[in-house]
């Protein structure tokens, strides 16, 4: 287990770490623009590579910035909601994949592998006993949330330390490893229900538009999952401002996490790749503390979830990839690091018209007469 | 430059390559189809990384395919066309990037790093002289081709000859550093102009509704793009069907010998990835002459020249990436290559539900009452 002290005050580490908090650097993004221009290929013939590249010089103040040490954080947590039925597969599933990924055998390890990314995961409160191992920051900031369509997912006191916890762990992080891209993820069963009651608050949308089918529910879970949030909006009525009583009331664990490790990314200017609608709901609640944050945000892809749209649309945010995917664990922000990479590589490495001697488009053959 | 000798009979082993392409191997998808079913992830949660692997193992006829040797393409060839002023860069360009290639300045030297993939340039047919240089195959099978406003490309036996120079190189690389996965990109000023009159034929649409801006001609050059291509499509009469009569009515060298690699590539069950309008040209003058070559094709990005759109539905193929990317090279093609490797990664490391001991979605909770 990494060395690991509780954060001593919570709520002053939250606020040092949205203070630090600034927005885009214009200067580098315009330095990374005008290379572009600069480089052996037509004007604009990388599409959106380009504008990768040049939100990236953006977020880091560097016009040339290297992506050598990237990160997946996979957070995990259970849910009290799961009580309601809400989900295809039983709570005992989120301490068995969290075994998984320290076995090496879930999806995101090998996205993680192909990324060149290292692997933290991250027991944020897993109702099961996890195992002491690592890889593992083993937090357990509870038992799984308590039932959100009953009350408040947690009190407002451990939703500030999860956030506290995230930003601490995305510290040590980057003391230890170094950390230039971050991807976020996350494993729990029931958390695609928490994460459809944030957006349906924040986004002001009614539960059913943005609530999906989650791990594969049939249409009576459905059923069951749209009236779990729509009790959980009535019971708690949300603040959408709020960003640590939307977190206390809807959870889960593993989102306040992650919302915090956006938070302290944003503050250390480095790029945060979301991935689908859970890590998505983190980053509402990251916005929603710091609305600067979100410059420091990447969309990796588009989910199937309906709630990912809104919430891209709402974070002004443009995915990358389209593949279908709802895995979760960070699986399509991994396939967004290595896009990430790419688009920053390129920039870098490609000679420009001067250096490689290639001629511009400036001397267009006129046609023969 | 490496070992070469030209082809002896380029109509027979055209005639043999063509011979031994076979369909996919239904067999071998369904039983990644089966094993899909078994990883730990919700059935179908990795959307279309999951159909990619199948589509993968049926090209390969494993069910568990690896991609470990791969290679990209990148064929050079200039145009008699761009004396009717069809392109925003003059002729020398070609020979200028071909260097550009060698020193590793361009875009798909780094995109090919990023995917883990070696890259051979080939000149099929560049105007101005090209260097003698380990990865630069100097087939020079003409000065660039005739201008086809006013003829013919070149003579069928040049077309047979290009074609079964891509088989032979190809042939050559699987001999020496094996292909498990082959990217098709290309270079040539004016080579779009080739390729919109190729779709235009094949697709039996107008010139116009299929013809791009290319590296980003103005309005004027547009307009003589389109009517040269019309004019094109006059003075040859190319034959949709006949696909070597194709290449020599419309050209060029470099889409010929890319021809010859996607049929060298679907007879060795070896997965060839589409690049944009000009690979995607070359494809379908590949699938003019073996049309079940198609089962070996995976289309990597949706290029925003408007010919790709219909040259992708003609060969009923859907695309992975849409970044609106429009530079050729590869570059598409290469960033598919990693997505086709983590898809076939996925299918072979990721733990099966038994293997990791989690449950299945079967025992779903019911709801408290």
């Amino acid at each position: 287990m990494p060395a690991f002290t509780p954060v001593a005050n919570p709520a002053a580490l939250i606020a040092a770490t949205v203070e630090a908090i600034r927005p885009a650097d214009g200067d580098a993004a315009n330095r990374a623009d005008e290379r572009q221009g600069r480089l052996t290929k037509p004007p604009g013939a990388l599409g959106r590579l380009e504008g990768l590249a040049t939100r990236i010089a953006g977020i880091t103040g560097h016009d040339r910035p290297h992506l050598d040490q990237r990160l997946v954080i996979v957070a995990a947590g259970d849910h009290g909601v799961t009580a309601q039925g809400v989900s295809a597969f039983p709570a005992e599933v989120t301490a068995q994949m969290v075994a998984n990924f320290l076995a090496g055998g879930a999806a995101i390890n090998v996205l993680a592998s192909q990324a060149g990314a290292r692997v933290l995961v991250v027991d944020a409160g897993v109702r099961s006993e996890t195992p002491v191992h690592p890889d593992l920051l083993r937090l357990r900031l509870g038992p799984g949330t308590d039932d959100i369509s009953r009350g408040p997912a947690m009190t407002r006191v451990l939703a500030e330390r999860a956030i506290a916890e995230g930003i601490a762990l995305f510290e040590r992080e980057r003391a230890s490893g170094g950390v230039d891209i971050v991807a976020l993820g996350e494993m729990g069963i029931g958390n695609s229900t928490s994460a459809a009651a944030i957006v349906a608050t924040v986004t002001d949308r009614h539960p059913r538009s943005v609530t999906g089918r989650g791990t594969g529910v049939d249409d009576t879970h459905y059923e069951l999952k749209v009236a779990a949030i729509e009790r959980a909006l009535q019971v708690n009525a949300p603040d959408p401002t709020d960003g640590v009583g939307l977190l206390a009331a809807l959870g889960g664990f593993e989102i306040g996490v992650l919302a915090g490790a956006y938070l302290a990314a944003a503050a250390a200017r480095v790029p945060a790749v979301i991935d689908g609608v859970i890590s998505g709901a983190a980053a509402l609640v990251a916005q929603a503390i710091a609305p600067d944050a979100v410059d420091a945000f990447i969309a990796s892809h588009r989910s199937v979830e309906p709630g990912h749209h809104a919430m891209l649309e709402h974070l002004r945010l443009e995915p990358m990839l389209d593949l279908g995917m709802r895995l979760g664990e960070g699986s399509g922000a991994a396939l967004g690091i290595s896009l990430c990479v790419a688009a920053c590589r390129l920039l870098d490495e490609m000679a420009t018209f001067d250096e490689a001697g290639v001629s511009d488009s400036e001397d267009v053959v006129e046609p023969e007469v």
